[in-house]
């Protein structure tokens, strides 16, 4: 009989005892569990915080009796292993209730000790109006300060476990203040498309403070119990402060061991999830993952790899062969009424890997736009000068978790962009558009590569003065309502007419051209290169280049027509 | 200077006119269009009858008007080509207007003549009340005949525009009958999964008549204007009769001039779209297809494929290299509150085109359980004995489309079944699952393959006498309300105490385990299989097995429980 012992028993840990008794009806299988839950819903946490998941018992997906009368599991909660001694294949456990311990023999042992909340080394945290949110306990407590009357919170930290928090604070009614330190929110995307989650936070009047360390927690100058004091000196008065600022493997236990870790703590596992000790396998976020586009050894906490990681250790112990893969590290979150979702590296995270890719940023409708309610979907793709795909990002109202779980697809299936092009996806007027989002992306992106298209960017116009000539093919209603200073206009439908006002104002300098969202400019680009201008087009337009310069003023009124004279200008 | 003619101003013909002209700034390029409109929204028609679409206006994407401005096009409506004269290089256009003949030389012609409604021959569809709906006018019409006060209506045809004619008519208060020769509603589907659609109709008070040709619309025989009479002699009083039995290729125009054409009338054309002659390329409904995955040679009206065929005769006749792929025919609708999508071939079209393969059937929640609002995904995944995926359908309330994409972007890459069960989707608690209804296909696919899950289906149910034991595992409450007569019940966490009992009561005979969903019983399965016995799981549970048998009678009270005597039962 085959002793398997399961340390954690949640996600990871849980999925690999769960398989491992459907494949093995005799192994003995005993899951231990420093917590008094097992199998809970983690990612519900702030759902059950906000209200939405109101009762408790929901986040419970099984229990001990449960699972004994199910899988014939062995669960222990509150035993919190304490050591593993390898030679003789036992590992010791403290029964926290019984305050005894508890020695247990293994044939094969699964580490899925998880991660714990990262808290920085700064005053004040230690203090009971400080909390995080990774268990069910963290949970009621949490619910608790708000149902004793909590009314101003601060949350520390903009990633996916801030953000859920922020939206189930301002559910409740709560004033919330989001600190973080990155100059961004959400930094699993890239800047441009987390400025349109930052712009939804504000609408739902979260005070969102990016770029901004924090320092302490102080005794309070206000009638609310604390104080969060900031990096810039300023006092923000809570009732509730949650540290949100991610997660760190919890590995003390394999390390005591001797098992591998990587330099930042993770223990390291092999494809079929075995640690340095072929007797010991490990899933979750306690281990070391491959990026599957970058090759860069990281960490990252999802659901998702965590529960495939365990079914394959439980197929590696039996025996069978199954691997996992490199980790993609899709993602989605809802934001109030926004989602946002990312497959593949970041921009940001490809640059600094060395990754030479192009990127391209467009905004399709989330279906046919003459069909009620089509919702804009700002979509970015990222490829290699080759084509390859390298991820993706989306940020909408609808339709957002499709595209990218497309993208996700065909990231795995190392297709390229001329593959994006031609996917036949569902359509009909009610789900997407006879050439869907994914598709677009796809033909944009193969414009870029074969020179159809050419493009440009941000950083382009820091570059700009007169040495250009800026032309914003958008109608002149559009322009009125802003554009930018020194830009010539030209609608786009009018643009043929005008080629000689335009080559006159040109004179002989590049044509940048540009319009609400990257479309015009790019059929006016084709017009203009086809007549011999130097030009390129404005990627996503005005859209993406508003949330990538957040500072850009506009100019309202009528900008110069390419015949005109220029009018004396301020600037 | 290049000269290109465009015959037909929608979908695919207007996808290649934009293209060429973004592509070649100097071609001529002269769009002829028989009807009063171009580049209009045909996917929207149902829903401006229906009245989602209240403005004609928005189903028309682009006047000529527009395009000219726009895309420097020559867009001539009422213009209907008669003939081509293929050693000349000219079309020769009635002007339907002013009623001359037009003659318009070009170096490449694009065919994107569509199709047209079957009207079978049968006595009196050529009565005014009898209808289509292809065009704007058809739509008009319609329209017309609802405001006039039409309040009975016949659909003849349960396909996708008879379905949401269905419930457009329906939406605008009218009693309506859907007439359908084949057993089921939706032949794009296989029959289990349109059941449930079937069943959505019925909720919405459409009276569904499947299994029954029709013969004939006579002079009524009540205050309604006319009668449609079925095969099987009922009558049924109309204001309005909808005939939605399918489109044929529109290929008179190619026929004369002799291009090759299938022996279903449609175009033939290479990978780029050329016809037999090099000079001529043929785009959308009125071309011959290739299956993606049998091969086999078809015509798949849909709008994607058009769009991008178009795109892909554009290029070619530029002389880029760009090749359409083969169709999966991935489609969907909205059906009321439910929504159906497919890719790939079905089981009946696979079985048809002698393709081994299995089925799974599954209904996972379109998200977590625990997040409020979700509802399942009733899922069929179609595979080969190797594990290649060869296509998919759901049927569901809510992240149909989403998996049915994420499916058909799988079976464009070639991926198996292992590669679903390792795809990493966007997870969030109001998106989906840490397990994915298509990670969860993937991980029955492979069970299915290694032996790990044995199914049973329908076609076992008929061989069933007393020769095997019919186990089901649900709880007796769930047993209560309705279970297979004969069955024996043991909820399947009670299982491992009642081996001897199931042992006894089986005598030596196969155990065919059930329960709702196919999920218990897969546990049950693994119980019974690792103690010696015979057993398998019945795949899709109950719920799908009452969809595959909608005459099957489930018996309420108490089932036997194999410690027990059998009580007497009538059969």
């Amino acid at each position: 009989m085959r002793r398997v012992v399961v340390v954690g028993g949640v996600a990871g840990g849980m999925s690999a005892a769960a398989r491992l008794r459907r494949l093995d009806e005799s192994a003995q299988i005993v899951v231990l569990e420093r917590g008094g839950e097992v199998s809970f819903a983690n990612c519900g946490l702030p759902y059950h915080v906000g209200g939405e998941i109101p009762h408790r018992d929901a986040l419970l997906l099984h229990t001990p009796d449960s699972l004994e009368s199910s899988l014939d599991l062995d669960v222990r909660v509150h035993h919190d292993v304490r050591s593993i001694d390898r030679e003789g294949r036992t590992v010791t456990a403290r029964d926290l209730v019984h305050d005894v311990d508890v020695v247990l023999p293994y044939d094969a042992l699964v580490l899925a000790t998880g991660a714990d909340p990262i808290v920085p080394p700064l005053p004040g945290l230690d203090r009971p109006q400080v909390r995080t949110l990774r268990t069910v306990p963290d949970a009621d407590v949490l619910r608790a300060m708000l149902a004793a009357g909590a009314q101003k919170a601060v949350v520390i930290g903009a990633g996916f476990i801030g953000l859920e928090t922020v939206e189930a604070f301002r559910r409740r009614g709560l004033d919330v203040t989001l600190v973080e330190m990155a100059p961004q929110v959400l930094p699993a995307i890239d800047a441009e498309m987390a400025a349109l989650v930052e712009a939804e936070l504000r609408l739902h009047h979260v005070d969102v403070r990016v770029g901004t360390g924090f320092a302490a927690v102080e005794d309070s100058t206000t009638d609310h119990p604390v104080d969060v004091v900031l990096a810039d000196g300023s006092r923000l008065a809570a009732d509730v402060v949650l540290l949100g600022v991610g997660v760190k493997p919890s590995t003390a236990l394999a390390r005591d061991a001797g098992l591998e870790l990587s330099d930042r703590g993770a223990v390291v596992v092999t494809a079929d999830q075995r640690t340095s000790d072929p007797s010991i396998w490990a899933v979750g976020d306690a281990i070391q993952v491959i990026d599957a586009v970058t090759g860069v050894p990281g960490v990252v906490p999802l659901a998702g790899p965590a529960n495939r990681q365990g079914r394959t250790a439980a197929d590696s112990i039996l025996g069978r062969a199954r691997t996992s893969q490199p980790v993609l590290g899709t993602a989605v979150v809802k934001v109030f009424g926004l989602t946002a979702a990312v497959t593949g590296p970041t921009s940001r995270r490809l640059t600094a890997a060395g990754v030479e890719h192009h990127v391209v940023h467009l905004h399709p409708g989330s279906h046919a736009g003459y069909y009620p309610g089509a919702k804009p979907v700002h979509l970015v793709l990222l490829f290699t000068p080759e084509g390859r795909v390298l991820g993706a990002q989306a940020v909408g109202k609808d339709g957002v978790d499709k595209r990218i779980d497309v993208i996700a697809t065909a990231l795995r299936a190392g297709m390229t962009v001329d593959d994006l092009a031609e996917l036949e996806l569902a359509y009909a007027p009610p789900f997407g558009s006879a050439k869907d989002p994914v598709n677009m992306a796809g033909f944009m992106a193969q414009n870029i590569l074969d020179g159809t298209l050419r493009a440009w960017g941000p950083d382009d116009l820091d570059g700009f003065g007169d040495d250009v000539l800026l032309l914003d093919v958008r109608s002149e209603v559009e322009v009125e309502g802003g554009h930018l200073p020194g830009s010539y206009n030209v609608p786009h439908t009018e643009l043929r007419d005008h080629l000689d006002d335009v080559r006159q104002a040109a004179a002989g300098r590049p044509v940048r051209v540009l319009c609400a969202s990257g479309f015009r400019s790019y059929l006016a680009h084709r017009v203009l290169a086809q007549n011999g201008f130097d030009s390129a087009s404005l990627d996503g337009g005005l859209m993406t280049l508003r949330a990538q310069r957040p500072g850009l003023v506009l100019q309202r009124g009528a900008a110069r027509m390419p015949g005109q004279k220029a009018p004396v200008m301020a600037s």
